[in-house]
Parts: structure tokens; sequence; C-alpha cells
């Protein structure tokens, strides 16, 4: 087979064969086709499109570039969870004990974050000590006493994405419909839970703008885990608006913390009962997504959510001290309050550059390896709707140097729409597409 | 400037910059660019395309990338000339020393071919010992005194043409209109000619298969030049069938001079002189295309265009003793003759099939590091109109070995459309733009 008929063929917007993408993937895998010529056909698929039999063939090669993570051992419906990505998306964090402390085991699988706020791993890893390096043996382990881990994606997972990545991130081809299904989907599938619950993230602040995009990328999803038969539902949640209040690494993970204890309600624990009861549903632990909620509701009442979370930090070697005692969590020092200069309502917040802010503080990455400074971050004071009077605080940046809570706060203050009337608030769940 | 962005604008359909350009040429040129991050670009550019302007600019940075030949040390009014490439196309050959016997500088530098044939310098090279490698220094030296110099691309000719011509080979992006009109023009201006004559080839045997697609490719050309202040003529010739009768190196050499002898006529002549007249006119030497036309058939009659190649073999090395005896050019000995199956009219030849049979014989390349088989092709027997008997023979294949003919003759043979009727025959020249 020769490369260059393929790059071809979807340069004239011809559908790929199954064995044309299963010779792509492998190629990429062995490291046999050259990267101009990756490139090339990544801009010709980011541009002419694939099909659903397309994404689902490369999803599937994908899945299987590297080895897959056999949770056969642990028992029980295994559920995992993904996000497109927002800001102040701090859902994982919450409902992985949640759903752990009803008896439905939780092995996942995160990220590192680029742009805006570090991923779930770089948020664990702002508490002092906690291990998310494991190996596969010790998360089985893990897994079958506690039923819960979250870990870093292991070595020789879905190695083609690693590839294929890296690549779409410095060609301007990350934004694309397929690559993106295929990119996340062949991920879940190697990580090998039976049921995937996608928070597919829609608005301002997300990759996908529109309700109609975000829809169309949660069907392709769905579609790619019923191809190989795992169950999958995709909740398309708003990001209109930061999901939680706080944005940054430790700041996340108080505020994670004060839900886990009730303390905190809100669009944040609205998002994260709604997907945490969609993972007890698919598991059959519930029949009802109403009956989940209102368990996982009784959970944090219970308190038995938050002794899962501090079950889940001694496992992992992090200090359960953190969960009464916030000063043993990092907080950059330098801070920079943003106060309203007119008076009205809250009816529009640019979330991309709220996140471009939190970037700036430190809390987030302009490029791969570059270190996160785990104590910076966001705090907004206001949401949608609110009534805002001159003067009033909307939010305040924390970072290691005046400069920098400057720097951040001069582009978060263009981040505000304050207008004389209220305007109609965004659903907060779209659809759910499943 | 980060050049993602400049993918990204492409991308999504977006005009660059005169800037832009410049700082992509100047990356390709001096290595600063990851080959990944271009083939991105090239397919971006491939299928959004770039208007006259953007072309403009990248033809422009492109000439500038390396050195300009300049041609001012010699007298009068020097013409340049270039053909997009057909099969049996063997022009240059006939009009340069038609064109240099009557007064007018013919400095051009020509390529090697790649698929259906040799291009100009692999022909001049099936001549036993004439050489195309010479300087700069050289050329002009042989400029001034027989006004006709044959030669190779100088080694700094258009850096960022050479590298981009490379990638673009490998990565399915060789077909796009602006890129195609930026490397010949690049090229072009980089030669140094006060005037270029284009021969757009047209048809199934053609880069650009209608009349619209060559229309396009010459406009965007004669526009180049006159940007950069050159004039330009754009003749869009036919190529539904091979120009002449001869395919491959030394048979189109022995072709180009029984045409300069005279004793051969057809469309290889027709267009020769059409091309060599817009040459004359762009130079003033005449004043009519018909009076340049004229000028050079005397020129054929009197032998004095047969003179001028005398000339160029003996200024070059070659042996001027093939003007008379064939046998000291090369000729692959195995035969395998193709014979009609049906009687009828020739209404249709697959001109491209006939290169790919050209190419099979040896006379071609596959890939660019191929040696070529100088003695190798075909002789066409037919052209379209032709009435045809069963058994007649329709064309020649010679090569090194049997299997070889055999091999190209299987592929020849169903390049021939034979009807009962005769077919209405295309004009040969469709067009002339500038």
């Amino acid at each position: 087979m020769d490369f260059q008929d393929i790059i071809i063929k979807k340069r004239n917007k011809q559908k790929l064969t199954a064995e044309e993408i299963a010779f792509f993937i492998d190629g990429v895998t062995k490291g046999t086709l050259p990267d101009y010529q990756i490139s090339a056909l990544l801009m010709a698929i980011y541009l002419n499109g694939m099909d659903t039999e397309e994404t689902a063939a490369m999803t599937t090669e994908m899945a299987h570039s590297g080895e897959l993570f056999d949770l056969s051992a642990i028992k029980g419906y295994k559920v995992d969870k993904h996000s497109t990505g927002g800001v102040a998306d701090t859902t994982t964090l919450i409902l992985a004990p949640l759903v752990a402390s009803v008896g439905v085991p939780v092995v996942k699988m995160s990220g590192r974050g680029l742009g805006f706020s570090g991923g779930t791993i770089d948020k664990l890893e702002s508490i002092p000590h906690f291990c998310t390096d494991i190996s596969e043996k010790t998360a089985l382990a893990y897994a079958q006493k506690s039923g819960i881990v979250l870990m870093g994606q292991t070595e020789n997972l879905t190695p083609a994405d690693k590839k294929l990545y890296a690549l779409r991130d410095v060609t301007g081809t990350v934004e694309s419909l397929p690559l993106i299904a295929a990119s996340i989907m062949s991920k879940k599938i190697a990580a090998g839970a039976d049921g995937i619950v996608l928070d597919v993230k829609c608005g301002n602040g997300a990759f996908m703008k529109t309700p109609e995009d975000a829809e169309a990328l949660a069907s392709v999803m769905v579609e790619m885990g019923h191809h190989v038969g795992r169950k999958v539902v995709a909740v398309i949640s708003s990001m209109a608006q930061p999901l939680g209040l706080c944005i940054g690494n430790s700041l996340e993970v108080q505020e994670a913390i004060e839900v886990l204890k009730g303390n905190v309600g809100g669009d944040l624990l609205a998002v994260s009962l709604t997907l945490g009861a969609y993972m007890l549903l698919l598991a059959k632990r519930v029949h009802t997504v109403e009956e989940g909620k209102a368990l996982l509701l009784t959970q944090i009442q219970n308190k038995k959510g938050l002794e899962k979370f501090r079950e889940l930090l001694l496992q992992q070697g992090g200090n359960p001290d953190i969960l009464t005692n916030y000063h043993l969590l990092p907080l950059s020092p330098c801070t920079y309050s943003i106060k309203a200069e007119q008076a009205g309502y809250l009816t529009g917040t640019d979330t991309a550059r709220i996140g471009r802010a939190s970037q700036e503080t430190g809390a987030g990455r302009a490029y791969k390896e570059q270190p996160l400074d785990f104590g910076a971050g966001i705090i907004m004071k206001k949401r949608l709707g609110d009534k805002i009077e001159i003067g009033e605080e909307l939010a305040v940046v924390y970072s290691q140097t005046a400069e920098k809570s400057k720097a951040a706060g001069d582009i978060l203050k263009t981040a505000f729409t304050i207008s004389k009337a209220p305007a109609p608030l965004p659903p907060l769940i779209l659809k759910v597409i499943q």
C-alpha cells in the first residue's frame, strides 16, 4: 500500500477503507511513516472530514495501537468518565469518590492539561505527595480494595494517539470532529471500562461552541462506543461560564472537597450529580437518573463520598489532613481583585478569555513541558444572572508575582458583560445522547 | 510570527499577507520550519487555494530564495520558454535553435523528467558527451558567442522551490494551480529572461485536463509575470494525443533533428513554430505571429536552424555526427509491435496511458534517482483521425528486454479508441493568453 495514495484519496474527498486506516495507524505506531506525510493527511482529514465508519476504524486501530488495560480482575461493572474540557471543570474529583462510595468501581486514567488550566492529574498533583504515576498491577490492586483509582495514562496506552496528537498540536489540526472523537474514544476503549459517560462541553469556553457541533461530536463518540460494544452516554453541558467558582489546580481541589462536604452547590454539583447518576445507571446500580442523583446526594450528606476521597488520598500517598486544613494546599500569594465598573446584571462571560487569564497566572500551560504553579488561579465571585453593584468584586486572581496577577487581571476584566436588564440563563444540561 | 497561525489562517480559508508568505518561504529556504508543518500548509493551500496576490507573493519570494541568473551581459532581448509537460513534447530542441538562428538569444535552463519520459536535459544527455551541467559564467560566454544555451538548473536557483517540490511530490499536493504557477514562474523569473513563452498543455495527457483548468493556470502565470515586470505569453496547446510521433529520449532527439531538416511536419512542427513565433514577437524581431512562423519556417528550409543545432552540439560537447548518423544515438533493441484489432478511424488516444507505457520501457522515471534507458521509448504510427485497417501497426515499443517491451505494449494497446465513424479533431492551439 502506498501512503501517498491514501493522502490523495482523502484529499479528493473519498472514503478511506478500514484497511487503509489500519495501514495509516500501524505506520504511525511503528514510526514507518514520515511526519510530513502524516500531517498532510491530518490536514486533508481536517478539511474533508471522515464519516462514522472511517472514524470507527481509526478509533479501533488507535485503541489497539498499544496495550489494552484489562480490568476483568475487578469485580462489578466498571465505569469511566471523560470531559472534553472546560474551565473550572472539577467534576471528576467529586463524582469519582461519590460513585465508588456506592460500590461501583471507578478506575480512571486522566491526562495533564494544556491551555486554560491543569488536567485532573495536575490537580491531584497539587495535593502534596499524591502519586498518580502507578502501574497497572498496582492500580488493579487498589481498585479491588477501594473501588477507586485516579491515575495518569500508562506508558503504552494508545501510542498512535500520542504521536498523532503531538503532530495535530503543531499543525493546526486539533479542532477536527472525527480526530477529536477518535482520540478520546480510543483512549477510553483502551482504558478498559465497561461503560463510559462523556461530558461534552458546549459554549464559549469549550472546543465546541454551538449545540449543533457539540451534538455532532457527542453522537459520533456514542456511536464509536457502540461500534466496539461499550455502553456510552454523552451529556452535553454548558460552558457558557466557568462551571465552578474556582479555577486553578489546588483551588479546584479545595472546591471539590467543599462540594463533597456539602458546603458548595450550584452548577458544579449539578453536573457532577448528573454525570455520576448516568455512571450508576450504566452500571445498573440505579434504575433512573433521578434515583442516581438522589443516591449520590445522600453520599454527600452522610459524608461517605468524602470518606472515599480520604481513602483515595491515603491509598495514593496524599496528605489526608488537607480535608480539614486547606493551608496544607499551595496558594499563590499575589492577589489582584477585579471590581465591577458599572452596575447591572451579569449577562455574559467570555469563558475562553477567563481560561486565558487563568493560564496567565501560571495555572495552565502554554506549552507541554511548562511547569505549573499549583497555587495559582482565579476565584470567581459572580455567576451569570447575578445582580452587580458598582465596585463589587467580580473575581480575584492568585499568582506568584504582582505583575503576573495584574497581567491576568487585565485579560480577565474584559471577560464580563454587565447589562442593565437581566438576560435569560442558558440551560446547564443541553442534551443527553445514548 | 508563529507558523502555526499561518497554517490555521489558510486552513480557515483566509488570505495570507505578503509578510506571512515571506516568513513561510524564508523558513523553507533556511530550513527553520519543520517539514510536517510545511506539508500541512501545502495541503491547506491545495484544498483552500490562494488568490492572485498570494500566488504572486509566493512566486516573488521563491524566485528570490536563491541566486538570480543575471543575463544583462548578453546583448539583445532574451527569451525563455517553458512547457507544463506533455508526451512526445520535444519543442525546445526545435524552437531554441530556430529562434537563436534569427538573432534572438535563447538561454534556457531545463529540468529532468519524472513520469512519462525524460525532460529536456535527459533528452540532451541521450546525445553522447553532450554536457548540460555548466556554470553561469560558461553559459554567459556561450550565449554571447552562439546565442543559444541549453543547460540544467544552476545549483542555487530557487532553493525554496526545490524543497517545496520534493515535499509536494510525496504528500499529494502537486496538482495545485497556485503551487504549480508559483513553482514554474519563480524558476523562470530567477532564470533571468526578459520575455517568457509558456506552453500550457491541455488534455488527457497533461496536468490540466480541461480548457478551463488550462486557461486558469495560464492566466495566473501570465499575471505573475506581469506582476514582476516580465512579458509573458501563454499558449494553450492540445495534449489530446502525443505531440510528436516519437516518445523517449534519443527517439525525440531524432525526431527534432528530422523537423529541423524539414523532413517532418505535423503538430510537433506547428506547435514549435507557434511558440517560437511568440518568442520572436516578444523580442520585437517580428511584428506578427504569422511573420514569425514564416521566418522560422525559412530557417528550416535554409537549414540555418539545423546549423544552429550543430553549433549547440559542438559548443556543449555533443557529437555533431548524430545529425547525419542516427546509429550514433542509443536505441534499445527489443521491439514490440501494437497492431489494430479492428478497422475504423482512430478517434481517441489515452495519452496519459501512452505516457505510462513509455515510462514502463525505461524512458521515464518512476522515482527521482531512477536511471533512464536513453534508447527506450515508443514510436507512434497513427494520429487521431487516421483511417485504420485490421492488423495495421499502431505503435512500436523499444526497450532493453522483451519482458519490458511486452509489459509496456500491454499498457499501450489499451490506449487506442477505434470507431466506425471518424470524430471531429480537437484544435491544436486552443487559446493564447497574454
